[in-house]
This record gives structure tokens, C-alpha cells and sequence, in this order.
């Protein structure tokens, strides 16, 4: 049995305070959560003073334990604790919940405060998240540590998750493959409160979740989340569990205390009432005045608590320390890493892979990712079952599998979602540029974790191929035609289409140098040919998004821009040669990344689309929306507003009208000279 | 024990035939899965010959079993059984697989050939819209059968799936409910292969799924997929099983009978080579020379069989006559939910819903749904735990619960995904207008299954309310911004966005009407007034999906045309009076669909829009992309480029520019008089 630091009056009385200073906020706001936090309090209250190592003056500390609160909407908890915690958060930050400006939004928001590490409310989302940083952390350590030392990556991940992330199809794929991979550095505890927002959870979930878990390979206790004893000992055990990630499956009361709400749907997502609020603060012995209240005992026992975890952190920093001079190398690759450099001739190098031949671009994408494999120690990740396809494998280097972590090669399985979502958390981890694969139209399957990486502003690069109908006979199930417009769509997403393999060798240089986001690079399945460049190209011009690929033959007398993206710039090519037989003269743009394009100077966008009383025609295999936004003028498209069907690729080509022929037949009826 | 109909010998040679029909098809096409069709052709024999339910000449008889093939990738195996089992598909078809214009696609898709029941092939939606149908199915018998009479929704749905069915979320959500609703006409094969595109299963999935499903609270069994007489007993033993779905774990082989490819990856998606498929029938003593070859025993046993069943249909069919007559009104019920008529006078009855007040359109769109209710009895649907907020629930019915299944409302729980996928089976049904809703946020979980509805051209109906940054305080993980975009970007998906409660109803009223696809109704979490429209105002423009809410009050005079959609064309009518305060002549059109608008004349766009030389101003709480398709010409947005923040919602307004003074001091800038 666990030691407890506090007798129980201390351990109720720490409890309350959080419950009140999450109650007290949510009622300040007339907004938000108070009954997850209330229900949680004593399990996060255990797990915080007697298990979770951090240091609250240096929230980066790289071996802290992470937490993460999948229940996203019960943030007041968070905010509290590391309130409590001695975080830089103040009393005026609970104070200014949910507010313009504050630090303290809704749902904990990576970067709000220090401490929140992963930005949660979406449910199951963090789960998956925390399934990614323990594999991070496990990669970390099989990278880092030595025979002597054992510095990085040791830790443990902590999450509380509830009702709503186990009945998630996300957390399923999460918990599958971390029990696959043995992740015991992992401990969940489930929030199980028995009520959503419907009402009882009884209504919709029947699961025997310690069952369900098992089933995965994981370890499950179950306790009385009100039990602090109990929580004690189920955590100890978790840790005690090194082969199998642990569940526990903590009894809780939404609400808890609350006289008229405790237990019920209505004290999930709305403030308790002025009323209920006072009536529950009696009922707990909690004086019914104040808000936002800290008894001198609680504080003194959590300043008692950060004081003890900073001599660990100082006995943690002297082996750093020694661990950084005995092994000058891996302490420069570890600085490199956490950093995210990349070797700055890295577009010269990525330039020299092989280009002569018709391929695919998906195949020139795998060439790319070898040679970044090599120079890029970080560079890791996989394809949710599709390696071959998608080109993915970093043939030189390990794999990742149970219980070995030292390679750089994932499995993620069937479970594009869970991929997306693990991959934030090796992002959010830090130390890793991660990469995930699947086809472009199974990207909707992912979509809510790219969103998450687009608002976190994460590094993680989707690679995604088969990117349009031109894959052909698997018909139109798995032919993308509104994947890209959709990906477009989302805030702080860069999507880039390359045309061949310069393209191809530039999108990936951009995609590892851009820090600030998520990067998806969308690859054909058919093979395409080198395009020819005029002399003395400056493949520098890729990288501002669009660029004249061919120029009219006719300087000065512009009659038409044909701008195309990925395997429709060579039809563009094909199309420009056929218009010029016949008397026009015409200019051909390349735009691989309409994000980046429409981000340059208005004189550079100018000089390439020609001026405004220029005919545009947009080639792209897909809906056309979107394109307006990068143009900023009316275009023609020759595209395509339906699903596609299933047939040999060039036959689908013809008959959806991308070919020289259909184009040029088109343009001169449109347009005349 | 089960007597099988067949011996040993006429088994393996009715298997071997399914194997090499699917074989010789992926050949011919030289593209497609062989190595499916080929593990699973002795358990898909054994449930097409000796349980399913189906008439080849009445492949709509609704009292039918359904089969669905989730592993979409097998479907020569499906395209050959039909072949087989006499539906009006000819050798022709088989032989022109993964052709232009084939009734045999790559991947089974709903109507392309009489007995396909779904569009399968992205994983884990097969097995939620199997989970869809069995609901419908019970559904369906609680509402039409009678003491004396059990004709509809009696039997049994019946589905292969694979391994990366069941490591998709999607699955586990929809697993999770049927176990809940004890779903005992759910019979599934899990062709368990132990082969991925990857490789083996082993390298990245360690469930043990027996005890997964047990936990969901369904009935398992393992059995050899080869052995016929073991399948047919586990396939009896689950019909027996009346109070839990059924889940058989069938060991299979893939690309049985492959000298060199069997239980390979190699097998899964290629064709077997002309050499190896002429070794692989040596090897099964099949003629080594005859493609599509089907012994004449093999047919005689398929006739046979059908003949059997054509008797049972007759029975069915003699019984549902008798039902009929004995049951005029619920026959006549029975009609007209089969063709899902709405009454005429349906758009009179809705508008008569009480709108003098300012209310959310959410809680316009509930009492809207509480009139449908009453008049439409095969509106039926839920939400994914939002049903609160989303205000979806049907208030004078009952709930669907476990084994009570008269009620017309669901509670989903937190499943968004699963519950796109079972909407999609009850739309597939038949007889039903389901509908499902969520925060317009959450519709990302569910995209690949709206995707599949519009492909389906099935009629299901989002309610996706809390549409804006405006729902406030929850903060930029809840609020959307991109995703009307990207639904808008999903040909055959129609999004309304109503402005009111008067367009509320009219949304309500198109998505009824509209049976060839999917609609999305994007409604307001906050309050929005009753909008003003001119005297004798025709409620029928709505239906055009944009039209002149307000006119210049300069007729002849037109400086500008303010465009918005939902809670924004208040703010533009507003906008509007400030600008014709400082002496403009500006037009506000309402704009709910701009897919509806965008198919409507070129006369009436221009009519609604003005000349292309007047400005033109968008106003909607998101990204800009999809407008440009709609207008067909250049505009300026008083949109959302960024991810929103948490704060209550007239501080968002205030911040972001969304009031009318903001609104009117970018005009002004832009665009002179």
C-alpha cells in the first residue's frame, strides 16, 4: 500500500479546493464544465502530489510525465492544478475563464499555459495522443540512453479519459496498437461517471471496458475514484505494470457533492447555479462565501510537493549533465533533434535524387524519403497499412515493434484516425518530424486529427497518395475528387501537390523546414514524366507555390494561362504545345501549393498569372474549389464536380476529358483569340 | 449438426468454382484482390447456399437477408456468388470487371448490380451499415407485424469482414451499439487471414477479438473457414442466438490453393499471374485452360438452391398478401414509407411553426422536427450524445433501447462515425428518412461516411448545429471554420445554412423532398430574430437557394450586393440600413445553398446577383473557399481565415469583425461610391 502524503482531512480538503476553484471558475464564466472536475478531483489530486513528476519552473523539463486531459471539457481541472502546482498561472488566469484574450479557454489549448500539453475537447483525441508521447518516449529512450544512463524518455504518460473517448472509434485504434506495441509507460485513468449528456451512460454503452481492454493487451484495475487510497494504489500498480499499459477504471460521481446535481447530465456542461453552488459548498464543508478559495494547508502541501519533484529534477539535471559530457555526440544529436534541424543543403540533396525516368510520383516521393532517412535521424513514421503504396518505408532502418523501439519504421495498421492522432503526440512529444501515409481519400478518415495538428501548429507530414481518379480501376470508393479542396480548407495546412520529381524533392525540403504546421503531400499513383524547365530554371521558384513552368511563345503577346497542379501539369505541357500548332500563345504555371502561391507578394502572384485581362484555365482532377482563393480572378476549370468511376486510368482519362485533345477542344470553345 | 446440402466432393468443387471465377475476373481485368475471394469462397458458399434469403428475380423482396461483403476489395467474390445464384448478372459482366462503363466496378457499389446492398471498400463502413440495417430491420417488424403475421423485417443480415474492418474506429462504435441493442439478426464472418497489405496481422495487431466482441456483448464463435460443415454449424448456431449479434472468427487462408502466394501479402491485391493462377488450379484439380469455367454440377446445385428459396418466397409473398388484406391501413403505411412520401402540403405545414421570437435555429429546427414527427412516421434518427444541444430529439416518441425497438429516437452515444455509418443502413433499408446529429465540428468524424451517402445517393439528414465561432466560450476545438467548406466541396452533399426560422422550415422541407442524396443543415447555437422580408413575399424563392431578401431602396441604382448565409444575413440586413443611412443603394440576398443556388438558371443567379460590374460583399463566419463556385464571379469576404478563440460570442463578433459598424468600415475601404 502507498504512503500517502496527506491524511485524509488534508487529502478532502485538497480535493474540495479544486473542485471549488474548477466550480467557482465555471461559475465566474456562466460557462463551461464543473462536473467532470468535481467528479476527478480526488484521482487527479492523487496522481499530481504523489506520482506526476514535473517542475513547474521548468514546465520543458524533457523527462517530465506527461498529462493529459482527454476529457478536454473538464479544463478547469487542469487549470487548477496547475494553478495549485505552482505553474506560472495566477488567480487572475481561473479568474478570467473562457474569456477574450485569457490564457485559460474553454478547452486546454497546447501553449495556453505552460503544463498543457496537448490541446484536448474532442474526444478521444488525447487518448491517441498520449499513445503517441509514450511511444515517442519510448523512442527517445532506446535512442538515448546509455549502458550508465538513463536520462531521457524514462518517464511515465498520464491521461484521464472518459466516457465519451472510450466510445470514440480512435481511442479503439489507439488502445489496440499500444497494447500491441507494449506500451508500459502508459497510465489511463477512466473517469467513469456513468453519465454523458444524453443521460445515463446506460442508455448507449453496455461495454465491458476492462474486458475491451484486455482484449488489447492492456492492464486494468478498477477502484473507487473517491477512494484516494485506493487511487494511490492502483497508480502504483500501473507503474509496477511495465509490459502492459494500464487502465484504471475509477467509480466517479459527476458532480461530486453537489446536492441536487451529483450524478445527473445537468451538471456537465453548465455553471452549478449561484444557489447549488453555495448549497454544495456547505454540504462539502467548504465555506460558502468564497470563491476561488485556497486553505494555507493545501497550498503549503503542494508548494511541500513541488519542492520535493525539483530535488528529483536537480538529481535528474546532474545526470544530464554527466550524461551530455560522457557522450558529447548524442547530446549534440540530441540538441539537433529537439530542435528540428535539417542540414541546410538539404534542397541540393534532396534535388540529387534520380529523375530521368517516368514514375510515379509517390515513387519519387519514397526515393526523397530515403536520402532524408539518412540525413534526417529524426525523421520517422509509417503508413496505416499501406506501405508499399504509399512508398513510405525507410528501407535502411528498423521497425518499430513490441517492446523495441529503436527503429524508425511504424505499423500503424488499419487505423488512419489513430495515426493521425498518435502522430500529434510523437509531434507534441518533441524531438521527432513525423510522417504518416495512407491514400488521399482515406484522409477524411484522419481529418479530425490533421485539424488538431493545423491548430496546435505541429510538425507532421501526411503523405498521400493516390491522389486522384488516375488511380483507376479501385474505382470511385478510393478515387479522391474533393479531398484536396477539403484539405485547402483547413486553417495552418500547407497541401502540396508536385508535378514530377524536382517537385516532389522540393516538397519534401519544404514540409521538413516548415516547423510552424502540418504539411500533406499528395501523390499520384501513375507514373508521370520529368517536365522540361526553360534554361536555367531556379528551382527556388517551386517553393513560392506557383511558377511559370513554360512560357508563352510569344513574349508580350499573352493569350492564355493554363495552370495545373501535379500529374495535370504535364497534360497542361502537352495541351500548351497543341494550342501553339494551331496560332495561340500560351503560358503554362505549375502551382503544386496553392497556400504557399496565394501567401506571395501580389507583384509576384501578377508576374506569373499574367494581368487581369488574361484568360485562366485551372487542370486539376478534382472540384475546383479552392482555386478562386489562390487566383483571385475567374477561371475556367477543367475538372471535376462528380465522383469518379472504376475503369483503366487512361481509359478514365478520356472520358472525363483529360486529355490534349478534350482540353484544347474545350479552350478554343470557350475562348476566342 | 447441420445437413449440408452438398457432399465433400460437390462442396469443394462449388468453392473452387467461386475461387476461380473471382480469380479469372481479377486476371482478365488484370487488376483487382484475388486472394479474398479465394480464403473466403468456402464460408460465403456455405451462407449463400444453405442460410442467406434472397430471390435472384425479386432482389428487392424486402423480407430478403441482407449480405454485406465490408471487405468491399473482394467484390469478384460477391459479383460471382450473384452470377452463380442467378440474378440478372451475365459472364459478361464478370468478364468485364473494373471496366468503363461495367456493372462490375472495382468495388461493389449500391445498383450496379441487382444484390448489392451497399457500396463497400473503405474499411469498417460495411460493418456499421450492416449494424444500420439489422436496426431498420427490427424497426421495421416492431412498427408492421402483427400477432398473426411476421412478414417484414424477420430476417437476418449477414456480412464478411476483415481484419481492417475491424481495426477501424468505425467498427468498435458501431460494434459497441449493436452488443448494446442486442442486435440478434446480426450474423458476421470474420475472415480472419492473418494477412494485411503490410504482412502478417501479427506486426501490428494483438487483439484478441473474441474477447473484444464478448465485451461489446456479442456472441463469438471460432471456427476453420475451410471446413464447410463447421462454418454451416457456427452460422446455425448464430441464427439460434436471438439476444446478441454474432460474431465467427474463421480462420481462412488467403489466395487458397496458391502454390506461391497463398497467405501472402503478394496475393492480396494483384492478379495471380497467368503461371501461377494455371499452378493454382493444377493444384485444386481444376481444368488448368478454362477461365470462367462453372461445372455443370456446380450449376445445377446453384438452380436448386434458388428454386428452394423461390418457394420460400412464395410462402412470404402468399403470407404478405394475406397481411395485406387482413391490414389495409398498415399495408397502405407500409407504401408509402417505402417510397418515402412526405405530404403534399408539407412546406404550408412547417412554416406554420410559431417564429416571432428570436430563437437559435437549432432550436427552430426542433420544432420543425416535432411537426415532421408527427406527419412523416419514418422519420427517425438521433444524435451522438448531443441531442440536448443539437435539439433532435422527437418528444411524443419513444427511444430505440436494447430489445424494445418501437421507438423512433436513438441515442447513438459518442459515435459520430459509427452513427454516419448506420444512417447510411437504414437509408439503404429502405423505408426510412433517417436522421443524425452533431456539432457541425464533429461532422469531420463522420465525413467518410457522409462521402458515402452522397456516392450512395441515399437519403439521410445531418442536423450539424453550433455552426460558427458564434457558439462562443467552448473556443476553437468546437468552433468550425472549414467546415462548410469542405462540405460544400463533396459533390452530390447539399449544405442548407438557414437565416431563420422561415428558412428553417424550408430546409427542413428540401431535405425531405430531396431522395437522390445526403442534406446537411447547418444551424446557429446562439439567437437569431426573425428576419423581415418585402411585402408579399414568395416563400418559395428560398428553394431556389438564394434570393433577394431585402432590395436596394434605390431600384435602378445598385452599388452593392451584400451576400451572407445563416446567422450572418442579419448582420447584413443591418449592415445594409447603415450603408443606406450614408446614402448606398445595397441588396442583401440570403444565400442557404449555394449548391441549390448554383443550379438554378443563369437568368435567375444574374436576376438575384446584378450585373457582374456591382461589388460584391460575402458574409459568413468562415473560410471563403466554395463562394467562388456559387457566384461565378469575383467577391470580397467578410469571412474567417484562422482557427476561432474561446470568449463569449459578442466579444468574438466584436473581435473578428462580424458587427455591423466592422462590416460597414470595410466596405466603405474597399469600395468607392
Amino acid at each position: 500500500m502507498v504512503k500517502l502524503k496527506f491524511d485524509a482531512e488534508l487529502g478532502r480538503l485538497a480535493a474540495n479546493t479544486i473542485r471549488f476553484l474548477a466550480a467557482d471558475g465555471v461559475q465566474k464564466a456562466n460557462s463551461g464544465h464543473p462536473g467532470m472536475p468535481m467528479g476527478a478531483a480526488d484521482m487527479a489530486l492523487v496522481l499530481w502530489t504523489h506520482f506526476l513528476k514535473f517542475n513547474p519552473t521548468r514546465p520543458d523539463w524533457p523527462n517530465r510525465d506527461r498529462f493529459v486531459l482527454s476529457a478536454g471539457h473538464g479544463s478547469m481541472l487542469l487549470y487548477s492544478l496547475l494553478y495549485l502546482s505552482g505553474f506560472d498561472v495566477t488567480l487572475e488566469d481561473l479568474q478570467s475563464f473562457r474569456q477574450w484574450g485569457s490564457r485559460t479557454p474553454g478547452h486546454p489549448e497546447v501553449g495556453c499555459l505552460p503544463g498543457v500539453e496537448t490541446t484536448t475537447g474532442p474526444l478521444g483525441q488525447g487518448f491517441a495522443n498520449g499513445v503517441g508521447m509514450a511511444l515517442a518516449a519510448k523512442m527517445t529512450a532506446a535512442q538515448f540512453n546509455t549502458a550508465e544512463y538513463s536520462v531521457l524518455g524514462t518517464h511515465r504518460v498520464f491521461a484521464i479519459v472518459s466516457d465519451g473517448d472510450l466510445m470514440e472509434g480512435v481511442s479503439h485504434e489507439a488502445a489496440s496498437l499500444a497494447g500491441h506495441l507494449k506500451l508500459g509507460n502508459l497510465i489511463y485513468l477512466y473517469d467513469d461517471n456513468h453519465i454523458t449528456i444524453e443521460g445515463d451512460t446506460a442508455l448507449t454503452y453496455s461495454d465491458d471496458v476492462a474486458k475491451r481492454f484486455e482484449a488489447y493487451g492492456w492492464h486494468t484495475l478498477r477502484v473507487d475514484g473517491h477512494d484516494q487510497q485506493a487511487v494511490a494504489d492502483a497508480i502504483e500498480a500501473g507503474i509496477a505494470e511495465r509490459k502492459r499499459p494500464t487502465l484504471i477504471l475509477a467509480r466517479t460521481h459527476i458532480g461530486y457533492g453537489s446536492p441536487h446535481k451529483q450524478d445527473t447530465a445537468g451538471v456537465h456542461g453548465a455553471p452549478l447555479g449561484e444557489d447549488e453552488l453555495r448549497e454544495t459548498k456547505r454540504n462539502l464543508g467548504w465555506p460558502e462565501d468564497k470563491m476561488f478559495y485556497v486553505p494555507d494547508e493545501v497550498r503549503t502541501f503542494f508548494r511541500q510537493v513541488v519542492e520535493e519533484l525539483q530535488k528529483e529534477y536537480r538529481q535528474w539535471e546532474e545526470q544530464f549533465r554527466a550524461w551530455q559530457a560522457a557522450h558529447p555526440d548524442l547530446a549534440e544529436r540530441y540538441r539537433r533533434e529537439m530542435l528540428r534541424e535539417v542540414p541546410e543543403n538539404l534542397e541540393e540533396l534532396l534535388l540529387q535524387v534520380h529523375q530521368d525516368a517516368p514514375k510515379a510520383t509517390r515513387a519519387l516521393s519514397g526515393e526523397v524519403m530515403q536520402v532524408i532517412a539518412r540525413k534526417v535521424e529524426n525523421f520517422v513514421g509509417g503508413s496505416a497499412d499501406l506501405a508499399p503504396s504509399n512508398n513510405t518505408y525507410l528501407k535502411e532502418f528498423d521497425t518499430v515493434a513490441p517492446g523495441s523501439f529503436r527503429g524508425r519504421n511504424f505499423h500503424f495498421g488499419i487505423r488512419e484516425h489513430g495515426m493521425g492522432s498518435i502522430l500529434n503526440g510523437i509531434a507534441l512529444y518533441g524531438g521527432f518530424i513525423p510522417f504518416g501515409g495512407t491514400f488521399l481519400v482515406f484522409a477524411d478518415y484522419m481529418r479530425p486529427a490533421i485539424r488538431l495538428a493545423a491548430l496546435m501548429e505541429q510538425q507532421v507530414i501526411y503523405v498521400l497518395t493516390h491522389d486522384s481518379i488516375f488511380l483507376g480501376e479501385d474505382g470511385p470508393t478510393h478515387q479522391p475528387v474533393e479531398q484536396m479542396a477539403s484539405l485547402r480548407a483547413i486553417p495552418n495546412l500547407t497541401v502540396i501537390r508536385p508535378a514530377d520529381g524536382l517537385e516532389v524533392a522540393l516538397a519534401w525540403a519544404y514540409a521538413l523546414r516548415r516547423k510552424e504546421g502540418p504539411t500533406a503531400l499528395i501523390l499520384t499513383r501513375q507514373k508521370v514524366a520529368p517536365l522540361s524547365r526553360p534554361e536555367g530554371f531556379d528551382p527556388g521558384l517551386v517553393l513560392k507555390g506557383g511558377y511559370v513552368i513554360a512560357p508563352e511563345n510569344h513574349p508580350g503577346r499573352l493569350e492564355l494561362v493554363l495552370v495545373a497542379s501535379g500529374s495535370e501539369v504535364a497534360l497542361a505541357l502537352e495541351s500548351q504545345q497543341k494550342l501553339q500548332d494551331i496560332g495561340w500563345s500560351v503560358r503554362v504555371v505549375s502551382m503544386p501549393s496553392l497556400e504557399v502561391f496565394r501567401a506571395q507578394p501580389e507583384d509576384y502572384r501578377r508576374q506569373v498569372l499574367g494581368g487581369t485581362e488574361v484568360p485562366l484555365v485551372v487542370l486539376e482532377a478534382g472540384v475546383s474549389q479552392g482555386w478562386f482563393e489562390a487566383l483571385q480572378r475567374p477561371f475556367r476549370m477543367i475538372g471535376l464536380e462528380r465522383f469518379g468511376a472504376s475503369a483503366p486510368y487512361p481509359v478514365l482519362a478520356e472520358k472525363f476529358g483529360f486529355t490534349p485533345d478534350a482540353v484544347v477542344s474545350k479552350i478554343t470553345r470557350w475562348f476566342s483569340r
